[in-house]
């Protein structure tokens, strides 16, 4: 199909707003939206499906930009095909409280699919975007019905190329077999530092053809619209591998700095931006102009977008007439409502109960809940036998042709990929019908850390099943052993931090996790044995923090979780041989309890006795809750987790002692309040 | 060369010993050991030099264990050789307070170079030990002196080679054309999930061609002894590039489980342990056995080993008398000592200087010191510009032939690979000549945390210079503004966290950086301008925490970091308007000031006065320094820095009014005790 002088107008016109919402900001990227105008503009205007009117239809074709900080092309284009981000919101690039923050996030901005920036996520979050619609198109299209058959597209760039999440994720991808991704790589030669010959010189379109991709390169991205459109039509063609092209642009394409670092993370001057106004046509004095004529043009395929999301419905009508369940249960999962009464299945447990590990725990309440709640998709970074993620009959999702499992499976096997299976997850849960859990060891959370801070910032309500949760892991020694890694995330905003203490705390923690519909969870579990304790039920599990074993005359509180609240019950039993009272606090999840009302929390951490805390990793946080802490500020050791715990003194009579002390040097002083009071309310 | 009976049984001896170890754990992973056992004896009896008796020798070659569960095979080796690992501390594997923990330990294990088993951390140190040795040659080697030639060898598995961080650091390691680096993949097809077909399924061979490295296959790795050997000499003779040998073997060789997920990490059954010892001519009944004729071939080995030390130290001691400044500096080095009088290089401020970034001042220090600290290697992924990493006159560590730099280079461009930057500076770092320092934002340190806290874990001298370390970055927003950042990181054992509020701390934080030989530093710096503090000297903040404004008739200490002191400062102004005097506290380094006499830190902050901590960013952790918490437990967001700040009620107003709210809240707490005192000591 020839393009027009129209088409043109469109890409300077897209180029031109990046390079006045950056003038205007001061700030920003004004390179990369420069450079991929035109694929941009053939990809959205004549491939991508999608009404500017819903963001939300299921259908509609996904878009990343891994190179998030480009994020002006995104805007741009957003704005220009209609959807509710006007052209104020262009002038606000980067502005206090606007809808155009300095890279994108999903959460706030109508049309952003996924919060990019970080290098490497979005092509992880898009792989797991892809998933998810082969998932859900193995699950609800029927014969007749194609329903979901949308594809997800992504931009990235060299940075996100040298990130090794982009690595882990894009091999992943080649082995699913993903035909419904197509990657387009901005090969521009250019990152913050300069030419990328002085880091990068590996031959990336080889290294995707190792994993499995179909790869093709366009040599002049910043002119050849047949050539790209070419290509992506051969991509969409290409049904059992991801595509990657491979397309070389001009970073900053018109400026007088073009293909150079210049142009990367700098505002251009105002002689360039003069210079390539006239050389488009533009009026130099204006800025911000959009012809006439590129609003019609994008207007026009947004109108056919909305035409097509009005023939799916229809589409889905008819379906909901004859597949009734799954119509049902598609508008559910899309509405993030769970099953009515599905918690009833969640296990609870008796004192009397026996001892089992919270990993073992965690594993029966999959076991319980995946049958009534099918959008759960489960997984693990390849320590499935040790993290306990899978249910006995699950099927895996695979490529058919492998026979190990299909796309309609709900087990994912990640690979020793961490940071990628956390990002994917990311995706998988942007997609909107998927509940994502993925397991790890806890103290490998780590690796997927900068993932794990967008399932926060961009309100994900992803799980993740960080098992082997302290030292209690034991032999495999202190390189396993978490010690900073609970007061990191408790630290992070927007997410859930669980460590359990028993049965009904594990339900508890799923519970929360499975109805907190923005909000991500960690879930940390023991490899050794926990007792059922006395006083614990799911009802009081999900308020965060409970009295576990009243005293009314007790001489101190020990707040605890996980592991060591059984130790501290142990430890009220050698106190009272030393004639001092204690109660005992379970608190698996602070933030959680942080949301109670004042009165509760006082219930809990009374004011006029001390609290001591009692966790087997760092102190750092708990002084939060308590006057006095007992943790552990070192690195763990090997050895089998009973001899580990005598040998930081995590035993009752460890406890008590300090306990001990902790009562003896408050007794002086009144009034002794719960640290629950504060002077003033923390910003949130 | 003819291979014997004698390596036969070698091979075999490492076997048993691994299966016995792991079966008096009843722990630990057998099946490596068992499948690489012959190209460890290959490798380790015909090419490393190496001496027992002095692990710490320079030109040793070194080798690491990238799939550092296998560490029962290292360990074997190790005790086989003669280093000082008896055949106890075989017994003793997995148990508290042995030098055989579940994982290669550096810091506690002679003959350990690096410490690994969270995976990929081993490869990417292996390109960090190769970076050295190729820089330390260029340096010290001169025509007749070859001083510094080792090479390093690394073997790793399928679940390094999933992992992003490996994809990160092979792909530097090609581009950086290192020939002295030389690894066995071990292609045994099986990971914890069993057949790596369910999640592994790229071609890893045409992977690391893409790379630019060089690439054989060894089909029998089990038995082909020859072959093994021809690769590997052949590898050697490749200068150019790393080579990578993929050597097909079989997990567990000899068990009857061999080939399968059930030899990876159980201990084999007892009757399987008989079968095989009985195939290998071993007594069934016996455990722990080492044939002399074993012991005899590896101490010749050893001895050999020793006599090339003694050789070289010859040539050293010639090479002192011809190049007596470099001899001089090299043996410096390797005792970590720094030069004389170095210190007087650090700039000093007063008041009356410009305000300027801290990460401006940062590069004002690497600037003055980098001629008389030549062990300093700085380097920034692809953030060079942001970072202010590079000194003027820097050379960029690289090949020689792309003619951007040379291996004396001291300037490392790592490309946007945080994580493999922090586990290449490890290895760097673990060579033993120099100091690794290496920039990314501080936020994008969490894309490294897993090889931070093996810096932490295995006492590496590395420096973080974590710039843009707050809000205060702007527009960037939140994608790239750290809130939970410090508070991981000084959860983390043996870190120095600093975060300077002006030039002389940062003058401190790089004192202490440099001189504390076994703790890694983590410097935050800002993007934004920081005024000169009045109070402030080296002197002082190398005690981590002092008085910055005192007053001995406050009502209110105020303690802060970075950025925020100077806030502080301006809202005393504001509190004595208010009629309330309040004093100011600086406290660049938690860590530090942790480690100051009792007196002092109650001097710092004193008992009678409550505190409240003002950090804009998490207020997890401050309740250990203070009675109440000013900070952001929320996510930032994107504008221009000064609107952000206020936005937040950073100001001197906002910490005025919540310093008013703290005074009112304890006047009626008494004793009002200052947090530095504490019940009982905390277990480091």
């Amino acid at each position: 199909m020839p393009y027009s002088k129209t088409d043109e107008t469109a890409i300077n016109t897209i180029r031109t707003l990046a390079v006045d919402a950056t003038f205007a900001a001061n700030s920003g990227h004004p390179g990369a939206p420069m450079g991929m105008a035109p694929v941009a503009h053939v990809l959205f205007n004549k491939f991508m499906t999608f009404n500017p009117k819903n963001p939300d239809w299921l259908n509609r074709d996904r878009f990343v930009l891994s190179n998030g900080h480009g994020c002006m092309l995104q805007y741009a284009l957003l704005h220009l095909f209609g959807y509710a981000l006007s052209i104020d919101d262009l002038k606000h690039f980067r502005q206090v409280d606007s809808i155009t923050p300095g890279h994108p996030e999903a959460h706030d901005t109508p049309g952003i699919e996924v919060t990019t920036g970080p290098l490497g996520q979005g092509v992880a979050n898009a792989v797991g975007l892809a998933v998810a619609q082969a998932h859900t198109a193995a699950v609800f299209n029927k014969p007749g019905y194609d329903l979901v058959s949308n594809y997800t597209y992504c931009f990235f760039g060299d940075g996100c190329m040298m990130e090794g999440i982009a690595s882990e994720a894009c091999s992943a991808a080649g082995h699913l077999q993903l035909g419904n991704l197509i990657c387009i790589y901005d090969d521009n030669h250019i990152s913050i530092d300069g030419d990328i010959k002085c880091a990068f010189t590996e031959d990336v379109s080889k290294r995707f053809e190792a994993y499995g991709w179909h790869v093709q390169h366009v040599d002049d991205g910043d002119n050849d619209l047949e050539a790209i459109e070419a290509a992506i039509a051969k991509a969409k063609e290409v049904k059992d591998k991801p595509s990657m092209i491979k397309l070389r642009t001009t970073i900053g394409y018109g400026s007088k700095l073009e293909g150079t670092g210049g142009v990367h993370g700098n505002p251009l001057k105002a002689d360039d931006v003069k210079q390539l106004k006239e050389k488009w046509g533009f009026d130099p004095e204006k800025t911000f102009v959009v012809p006439q004529e590129v609003y019609d043009m994008y207007h026009k395929h947004a109108a056919e977008g909305a035409a097509a999301e009005q023939e799916w419905n229809k589409l889905f009508e008819k379906y909901a007439s004859e597949h009734k369940d799954l119509a049902a249960d598609l508008k559910r999962r899309l509405a993030k409502e769970l099953p009515e009464g599905w918690q009833n299945k969640l296990p609870s447990y008796k004192p009397s109960d026996a001892a089992i590990a919270s990993r073992k725990l965690s594993e029966t309440v999959l076991e319980a809940i995946h049958d009534v709640l099918p959008e759960l998709m489960s997984g693990s970074a390849d320590l499935t036998g040790s993290n306990n993620t899978r249910w006995k009959n699950a099927v895996d999702f695979q490529p058919p042709n492998l026979n190990i499992g299909d796309y309609s499976g709900r087990y994912m096997r990640y690979g020793v990929r961490e940071h990628a299976m956390a990002a994917m997850m990311n995706g998988m849960c942007a997609y909107g019908t998927i509940i994502p859990a993925g397991g790890t060891f806890l103290n490998f959370v780590s690796y997927a850390a900068g993932a794990v801070r967008l399932s926060s910032l961009s309100h994900q309500r992803v799980i993740y099943v960080a098992t082997h949760d302290s030292i209690g892991l034991g032999e495999d020694g202190p390189t396993h052993q978490p010690i900073e890694t609970l007061a990191h995330f408790r630290a992070l905003p927007n997410m859930m931090v669980w460590r359990p203490a028993d049965g009904n705390e594990t339900s508890a923690a799923y519970y929360m996790a499975l109805t907190s519909k923005g909000t991500p969870s960690i879930l940390a579990l023991t490899r050794q044995n926990l007792p059922q304790l006395e006083g614990s039920t799911l009802e009081k599990g999900i308020k965060g923090g409970y009295v576990a074993l009243e005293d009314k005359e007790a001489d101190v509180t020990l707040v605890s979780t996980g592991s060591e609240v059984s130790l501290c019950l142990e430890a009220v039993k050698t106190l009272k041989e030393q004639n001092l009272k204690a109660r005992v606090v379970s608190m698996p999840c602070t933030e959680v309890f942080d949301a109670q009302p004042k009165d509760y929390q006082l219930s809990v951490i009374p004011d006029g006795i001390p609290t001591m805390s009692v966790e087997v990793m760092t102190t750092l946080g708990w002084e939060k809750y308590s006057h006095e802490q007992f943790g552990l500020n070192r690195f763990g050791a090997s050895g089998p987790y009973k001899k580990v715990y005598e040998k930081f003194e995590f035993t009752p009579q460890g406890i008590a002692k300090r306990a001990k002390l902790t009562v003896d040097f408050y007794k002086d002083v009144k009034p002794l309040r719960s640290p629950v009071n504060r002077a003033f309310q923390q910003l949130i």
